[in-house]
């Protein structure tokens, strides 16, 4: 019983400060994923026990750049646009956990603290970055989504520059991509505040979509250039084969998830 | 002849670092306007002679956020989007010159550097700020471009909020504003270097399109909030009477403009 | 066991990837307080249970600016400054707990990640902000610490103006503050990743430095402005009575803090 | 005559939205600088005629980085840091002009408006960038000004690195650096808005410092590392051969220079 109100800190008598308002959160975005093949070994050094390396195509990566409008209930925040519009861009690898095929965020960067808070919460590595990408536009020299549609995208973090592409649409496609396409199987990880005492919260928890509408996914072509930074590893899922790259707008509402396992007093 | 390259500086052998590379400019873009009424006097003390109030509602202000795609003829920029992005927020008068009516630019904030040089070429007295503005998309939360949509945008600089919107759509409309209608009547002014020895350059420009092309405008209600600053004065345009508000998305270029009139010792 | 490594997400086989380092953390910065009085029962609202409005002077209040530059044992950090210098500022509150007086942070903004990370991790309710304080110079306009000298300093955060304040020093003082000279009682709150079932992590801990060294603190007049804004409640924390401002000059080694209660299924 | 008020636009009424006040201008900083020699033709590519490469040690570069507090005459801004603090990094050549040695810089990024429309009225070439260097201070792990010390400095713009470097002070010096220890020879250049009319302003300037104070300057040693960009040529200015490092705390005053030649009609 904490006495105060607030999903998230900071907490008060009437709730109205919290760094975010409580699920269910909603999401307008469009995502432009980069799908390739790094090295299985690249993607298993990320896996911590008990989530394995799948058996189909272990090395699959999707990199995918996001640009939303998200709100709560109340969508006030879509009227104030600096409290809901941020942008993304994260990596996806797959695992298996007992036998079941999941997703899972390996590395992410946003733009703003109530997306790193909503993250955190389900599991998703944030940091900040400086992330960009293409919007099509129906008039001017911005693409339309028609077959030779070019996309650009950038990721920056720390004033360094860590992933680039351009992608170039070819045609309408049955999916939106494949990597990401699991429910997520993500660890929500805090150290004890004690030195030496390990870990305060170990989770394994799963967590998906409550509600996805979609457009007409589009399929391409990408070129794609990951760069190294001193205390980012993205540049290890390195580039071995490209699989496809995708172009969708999507809605989605995502509403709690499920916890899977809890330790805790793993260590460290 | 500088024996340099290079449309602005920082001018080199290549040319390739100018802040922007030369028209024609090429702009993908959405508008969000809001037209009201304020003291037509607040509108003369911002008009230099020979410019002059206009007979026909002559405290006419729009107030417009516009959220941009720019590039030059190559399009390169589109690709590495954080060079062609770019946000602002502008307050547009009119005025009379030799019997015409002008739009004019009095208050300008965008959100990137390139935006800035293109802008002061153009005679538009463009700061720094901090821009958001609500985007229409076909799924989630966010609005669709329809009867009761509501689109919010909001202005700071200097970490201080300066101005606020809701605009709520009602139906299409034949146009999209008529304040920033006409061509931009325009000063060019920077100080001598020496002092005291008032301006250097000091021109009148006229500019406007090279090119347009829109979609359908939608034309709404919008309230309106403006605050005050140690080093702005948008406020000082008061809001006396909604005129209206309006929704488009553009395609424009921008070529060039004509110098109108030059004086070359004018006092500061 | 998480098989990786990593004090904070993202973890990795090498670790290098994580949002901050594990302690000791060491800060090098300028600080300057301005504490008053406000309303008790605001003070009081903010408290959960256990936790006690304080009898000596319960309304007092220090809002703090810092200037900091941090880095863990390696120093690495302060090489590359962009990942070791970020600005804050928090309102600090004291209270009881078990008969004993606590300092707690109830709000606090800050300008970097990594900065974001060791505060949650410490029960800091940290949010993202814009803050800026004067710094001393020996030369030119700035001011020397000295009788007379101007300090400003701004927060923002959502594009709003939140706090601002200027501070004139007067003389030497014995402290630098006396609201936030106790060891820290703050909360690590995370919900469940399952709707409606509370808490996942709720503890009380306590916290102080682990080492501290410090200039002559100097000690002043205030004036200290609050404003308010859709999702913050810092000026619920009424300006009644000033009592001093402060500048001083700390070094600072944060290296864990102390578990005092945990609770794990309390309603959000 | 323009009969508005302001130093730079947007002019106004009162004067009270300028982007900048009248001079002079006044500055309170620390300096990191880096000198070095560079392929001599590299600097001769980027001086116009009538400017001519020096004889003497001709392929010298300085590359400073320097954390500024700056005002106009009332000091306001000191009290709103918002208003007075920036960062910029630039680079500084020599060269000649009717047998007199000068500074130039010819490249500069800072992360402010009102540092850029100054910037922009001395015929410094600024583009905004991102730009960091460690400070000294008296406590915690951040260096003091003594042998041994270690000070990085960093450069970004556009969401990449272009220039980091790492002094490690040595000993004090009788001087901080010789590159930019001249009066600067700037261009002031706008190009015409009329399509192919060349420059509507191309003025050459000197320029220098109204009034200067510094502490003792300490020179040492630096690891210096230049990165590549599309629109960016900073690294041409390749590393050949170290010179000295230097830091060393300023009060500077700039209050107008002086026009040395005017070209009106000059090709672009």
């Amino acid at each position: 019983m904490t006495g105060l109100r607030g999903y998230f800190p900071p907490k008060t008598a009437t709730g109205d400060s919290a760094l975010a308002p409580a699920p269910p959160w909603y999401y307008s975005g469009d995502l432009l994923t980069v799908e390739y093949r790094t090295d299985p070994e690249r993607v298993r050094e990320l896996l911590p026990p008990p989530l394995e390396l799948v058996d189909d195509d272990p090395g699959a990566v999707a990199l995918i750049w996001a640009d939303w409008q998200s709100c709560s209930t109340g969508r006030q925040e879509l009227l104030d646009p600096v409290r809901s519009q941020y942008k993304e861009a994260f990596a996806v690898v797959r695992c298996s956990y007992r036998g079941r095929v999941y997703s899972r965020c390996v590395f992410i960067w946003v733009d703003k603290d109530f997306a790193l808070a909503r993250g955190w919460h389900q599991g998703y590595p944030k940091k900040l970055g400086s992330i960009h990408q293409t919007r099509p536009h129906p008039y001017g020299p911005a693409p339309r989504v028609e077959a030779g549609a070019r996309f650009g995208a950038t990721l920056a973090a720390g004033d360094r520059r860590l992933a680039q592409t351009v992608v170039t649409l070819r045609e309408p496609s049955p999916t939106g991509g494949t990597v990401n396409a699991h429910p997520m199987a993500h660890h929500r990880w805090l150290p004890s505040v004690e030195k030496g005492k390990g870990l305060a919260l170990d989770e394994l928890v799963e967590s998906g979509a409550a509600a996805f509408e979609a457009g007409q996914p589009w399929t391409g072509d990408a070129e794609l250039e990951l760069f190294d930074a001193p205390t980012e590893e993205l540049a290890r899922l390195v580039v071995r084969e490209p699989i496809a790259a995708y172009y969708r707008q999507v809605g989605v509402v995502w509403d709690g998830g499920r916890l899977l396992e809890s330790h805790t007093s793993g260590a460290e």
